[in-house]
Parts: C-alpha cells; sequence; structure tokens
C-alpha cells in the first residue's frame, strides 16, 4: 500500500514505521502532476497544495481511499472536487493549536499594550509618551492589560482550550460560546440564547469559529452593538464570520475598542480595501497557524485506525 | 500618627484599617507643596511625584521616618534629597511583577509573530504576504515561535520569576542569568562566568537588570557579538544596561534579529535620535510597569512591621 507524503513540510518518515504492508514516498506539492509511478497510491498526504495538483490527484489517483489534510479544515480538497462520499477525507484539526493560540494572545496583548500604536509613533520619529509612565490601573471602559479582563472566546473548540490557559494566567476571566452549553475544561461555555448578555459583559472577544454556512456573518451590525465601547475583536478562525462593512463602521464610529484580524473574507485583502486604514485595526496576514506540529503522530494515529478499519480522527 | 498617601493612583484606605494610633491623609503628589497642618506626618507614601514635591517633603517634613514609594526602585526619591541614613526608604518591588512580566510577554511575541512588521505593511495598504500562510516550522536560525525556542532572561528577580510560567506554557526552555548561580523556581540560573556560553545558546535574550552602576552596558559589543544573528534583544530593566551605540550597529548590520525596547538611556528618547529608525527595533515608552499592583498589602505589611520594629520589606 503506498502512501504519498507533501515535501512542503519537514516530515520524518522514520516516525511513521511499523505499518509491514505501507511503503512511503514524497511527493511535490506546487507541481501540476504526481509521478505516473505513484497513480496506484492509497492515501495521500496533503498540505499547502496547488490547485492543479489537488485536480490532477482527483482524476489520476484512481485507487484512492483516504486523504489525511494536515490544514485545519478541509475546504481546498473539497473545492478541488474530492467527494467525501467515496474518498475518506481527514483534517489536521489539532496541529494548529498551540500555534494559532500563540499568535491570538499575542494579538491580545498587541491591543491592550496597544504595540501597533505605539509603531505609529516611532515611524514617525515620535515618542508615544502618553502610552507610558505611570498610568491608571484598570481604570472603567478600557482594556488594557489581560489581568481581570473579561475575554469571550466565541467558538470553543481545540484551539480554545489550547489558549484559555494561557489567559487565565495572566488574570483574564474566560468564558466560552458555541453551540452547545455546559463546562468545558473548567470554563463556563454559553449557547447562542446568551449572546446578548455575554456580549454585554465582555473587554475582548475572542473569535475562532469554523467558515461554515452557519457562521456567515455570525458578529454581524446588531451583535457589535452588544459590545462595550472599549471592548476588542480579535479573529482567528474564519473572516467569513465577520461583517466586515459593519465592523468597519463600528471602528470608525469608535463603537468597539478595535479589531486585531488575522482573517478576512477576501485573502489576500484587496489593495484599496478601506479596513487597511481603519482606526485601530490590527491587520495580520493569515499567519496565526501554517505550521501543523505533531502530523507524524496523526498520521500514524489514523494510519493503525485505517488499517484496524476503525473510525478514522477528524473524519469529515 | 499620620501617613501621607497619594491620590495619583486609586488607594483604598479602607484596606488599611486595624492600627489605633494611625491616621491617613490623601495628597496630592504634583502639587509643588504639602499642606501644613500635615508637615508632621511620619510616613510618606510616594507615587509618580513630581521633582518638587518631593523636594519639598525634604525640606518640611521634619518628622518623617519613613518613605514607602510605590515604585520598583528609589531613584526619584533619593535623588530628591532625601537620606537612607536617616529616613527609612522602602520600594514598590514586587508591584510591578505582573504588569512588567504581561509588557514583556506581549513584546516577546510581537518580536516573534512580527506584528511590527505587518503593521508597517498595513500602513502602506500592502498585504504581508511572506508573513502568512504555510510557514516552515521552527526553521533553523530564526525566532518565529516561543515554542521551544531558548529564551535567556538576564536578571532573575521578581520580575523573572512572574514571567518565566508563561514561557514555559508556551514552550519556550528558559535560563536565568544573574550575580549568584543556582536553580531558582526549578528554573537554572548562571552567573557571569557562563555569559558568553548562555549568549551563543540564546534565540531571545530579556533584559530586566536594574540600573545601578554594576549593569552598566552590561550588553555591549563584545557581548552582542556572542549571540547568534537571528536572537532578539528584550529590555524591560533599565536603559542603561544596553549600549546604545553597539545595539544600533548590531541592529543596522543584522548582527542580531531585532531588540524590543521599553527602556533607554534617555527617556524620552529625544527627537531624532538614529534609535526610532533602527532595523527591526520595536520602540515601547516606559510603559511595561506604571500600574502598582496591591499597593495597599505592601503598606499594610509594611506598618506592621514598622510598628513593630521589625526590619521593612524591600527597605534599601
Ligand atoms: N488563522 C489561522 O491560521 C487558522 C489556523 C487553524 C484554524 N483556523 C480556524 O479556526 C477554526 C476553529 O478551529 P478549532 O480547531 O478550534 O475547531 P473545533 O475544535 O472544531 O472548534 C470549533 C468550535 O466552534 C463552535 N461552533 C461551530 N459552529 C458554530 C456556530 N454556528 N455557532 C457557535 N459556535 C459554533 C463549535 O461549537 P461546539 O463545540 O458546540 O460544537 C466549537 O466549539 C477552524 O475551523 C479554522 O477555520 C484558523
Ligand atoms: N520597564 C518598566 O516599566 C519597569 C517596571 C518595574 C521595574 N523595572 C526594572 O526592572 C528591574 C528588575 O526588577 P525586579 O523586581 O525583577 O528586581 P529584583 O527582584 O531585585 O531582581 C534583580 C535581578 O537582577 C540581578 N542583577 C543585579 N545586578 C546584576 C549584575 N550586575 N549582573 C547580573 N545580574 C544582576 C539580580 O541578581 P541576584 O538575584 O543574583 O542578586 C536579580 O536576579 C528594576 O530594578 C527596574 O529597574 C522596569
Amino acid at each position: 500500500m503506498k502512501l504519498l507524503y507533501p515535501t512542503s513540510l519537514v516530515l520524518d518518515p522514520a516516525k511513521i514505521t511499523g505499518f509491514p504492508t505501507l511503503t512511503l514516498h514524497p511527493y511535490d506539492v506546487k507541481s501540476p502532476t504526481l509521478p505516473s509511478e505513484h497513480h496506484d497510491a492509497e492515501i495521500l498526504v496533503t498540505w499547502a497544495n496547488s490547485k492543479d495538483n489537488l485536480t490532477y490527484a482527483v482524476k489520476n489517483l484512481k485507487d484512492l481511499k483516504w486523504i489525511q489534510s494536515l490544514a485545519a479544515g478541509p475546504n481546498d480538497v473539497l473545492s478541488a472536487g474530492f467527494d467525501a462520499s467515496k474518498v475518506k477525507i481527514t483534517t489536521g484539526s489539532g496541529l494548529h493549536d498551540k500555534t494559532v493560540a500563540e499568535h491570538a494572545l499575542g494579538l491580545l496583548l498587541n491591543a491592550a499594550r496597544r504595540f501597533y500604536e505605539m509603531r505609529d509613533y516611532q515611524l514617525q520619529g515620535k515618542w508615544p509618551g502618553h502610552l507610558g509612565g505611570p498610568q491608571p490601573d484598570r481604570e472603567k471602559g478600557t482594556f488594557r492589560t489581560l489581568r481581570d479582563a473579561r475575554v469571550t472566546i466565541w467558538g470553543f473548540g481545540n484551539i480554545a482550550k489550547s489558549l484559555t490557559p494561557h489567559l487565565v494566567a495572566l488574570g483574564a476571566t474566560v468564558k466560552g460560546l458555541a453551540r452547545s452549553k455546559g463546562v468545558r475544561d473548567g470554563i463556563e461555555v454559553f449557547g447562542e440564547d446568551s449572546l446578548e448578555d455575554i456580549l454585554k459583559e465582555t473587554d475582548a472577544l475572542v473569535m475562532i469559529l469554523p467558515g461554515d454556512a452557519s457562521t456567515k456573518h455570525a458578529l454581524n451590525r446588531e451583535r457589535l452593538g452588544y459590545l462595550p465601547n472599549h471592548a476588542w475583536v480579535v479573529n482567528v478562525g474564519r473572516g467569513t464570520s465577520i461583517d466586515e462593512d459593519a465592523l468597519f463602521e463600528a471602528l470608525e464610529g469608535e463603537q468597539i475598542g478595535g479589531a486585531a484580524l488575522d482573517v478576512f473574507e477576501t485573502e489576500p485583502l484587496p489593495e484599496g480595501n478601506k479596513l487597511y486604514g481603519a482606526k485601530n485595526l490590527i491587520l495580520s496576514p493569515h499567519a496565526a497557524g501554517g505550521r501543523p506540529q505533531g502530523a507524524e503522530e496523526l498520521i500514524v494515529e489514523n494510519l493503525r485506525k485505517f488499517l484496524g478499519g476503525q473510525e478514522l480522527k477528524n473524519i469529515i
């Protein structure tokens, strides 16, 4: 049985041993084709493949039984034409928890400590004195530290669980919002019926929602209106979960404190887009994840399950 | 017995009860005088006082026995002319641990995640695509994440102890440098004899040294040369501990990865100073601390000791 693995990241084949019937073959994800001697591969691992490469795989890998993507979601594989009812498709959900959590923490601190504003002064050769020296402590109606800040995480899945302990350690009070309510990892998670109440008591809203139809414009004009005027919005999920026009108005009208966005409705954000210049907007170019951690372990776990005829992890 | 407390921060006198002989009186730290009816005060709490105000106190508070500063160091009190051999002087060391640690963490993430560079692109209306999307993971000779990063903290005191758990939780390996060696809070702390070896194995150097004669230009040209070319320097201690000319050259020559400075040899950094425009320099305007936490608790503890005739905490 053949498994094709990508050279677009450093994968160590020596960590994928113990399967006597299996052979491992590297391939170039940016090539518009796949080597003809490997068209009989049954397993394909994908990471940052070109669209051409995936489309070629759909047409030519006739024996393919399972695709293990290392991306958090299956979007690229599905849009290339793979059919989840014919080929098993599993995602790399979980491989990006730590990197995305670190980035989200960085964006929160950038917002609270106003590094973006300091940068603007620095570039003009000016000392941003109003941001330093003796400062009021935990002044009402400000978000200047994570200590005692009320952080709401909307989409309380794997990444949120990885992020939360860092926020708690810095003194934040964390609440979750998700489809189903209940206590998870010691954090109270609320459902949509509590949305208005929770948003009204939020200093920083961290959005980590997937990009499906159910989350489209989850943060709309009405819900932005529930947030206090000093509240920040951080989005490391998917750009489609925020109505960007409504967000722009809320920023310009100072109805919220600011927004730190790693994801956008259209990426790259087109030149000339008004968000580039929006007040208190921190732009990050979908840089939170992009570095799968522990790919070999996931592949091995799913190989065992695949060969054992069990349900695969992260199957869509 | 009279204690004068500053109105330059929110202090709750109700937390300083249980001392029958003591009366508490608020005062304005920016006033050039102190009310004549309080010239008999024996205890003065200071925070962000004007130079005039402190000089007035030196001359007029003839019964003064103890000054409790809420600042990390006694510099302002001493330079106003108070004499530690005549008046007990205690500092607010410890009150700034959490705020400075949070800021240092933010600066480290700003450096690793390159938020400052993203900002420069954003201000030009450009998408910093090279910083996002699929990225090489833990590439040799880079500092792009705290995960598996080797962080050295130079000056391993209260603030370092507060910062370290956050770094460890994010996956960093932390070592300390201080005057005396040994294991502290589970972290190996090295002395000056190991400096060269440690700096050579450092991805990020966090400096949290006090600003006395012994630390003047601790990071000089020679020692900057020990750091790997990708290493970052973060300074939240005192500006005098870095030779800024040598640092500027190291930055411009790309001998180090970058520097995130909250403190400078001269503050505010004078307009026209070359550091404003130095390559990969992140400027923060002495904003790490500035918000004492738990001032009442320290005052109460030292009041008990003062009245009990015991050695005061943080006495200089
Ligand atoms: N910026 C980046 O570089 C980057 C990198 C990796 C991933 N991501 C994004 O982050 C997303 C989340 O990743 P994850 O691993 O944490 O996913 P996950 O473990 O599947 O968690 C998703 C969470 O979202 C909640 N949710 C889903 N639909 C919802 C809705 N309509 N309303 C309210 N809550 C809803 C789920 O609620 P229940 O728990 O109640 O089901 C769950 O808590 C991914 O889908 C991906 O789009 C971004
Ligand atoms: N940026 C800000 O807003 C801000 C706010 C508050 C404080 N600070 C600065 O941060 C400094 C540190 O604060 P802290 O509370 O952590 O102080 P601390 O608890 O007194 O710790 C100081 C550390 O520095 C080490 N040290 C002193 N002189 C040294 C030398 N010549 N060589 C090597 N190590 C030396 C000490 O070594 P030993 O342990 O071996 O004695 C100790 O580990 C303060 O002095 C202040 O200047 C800055």
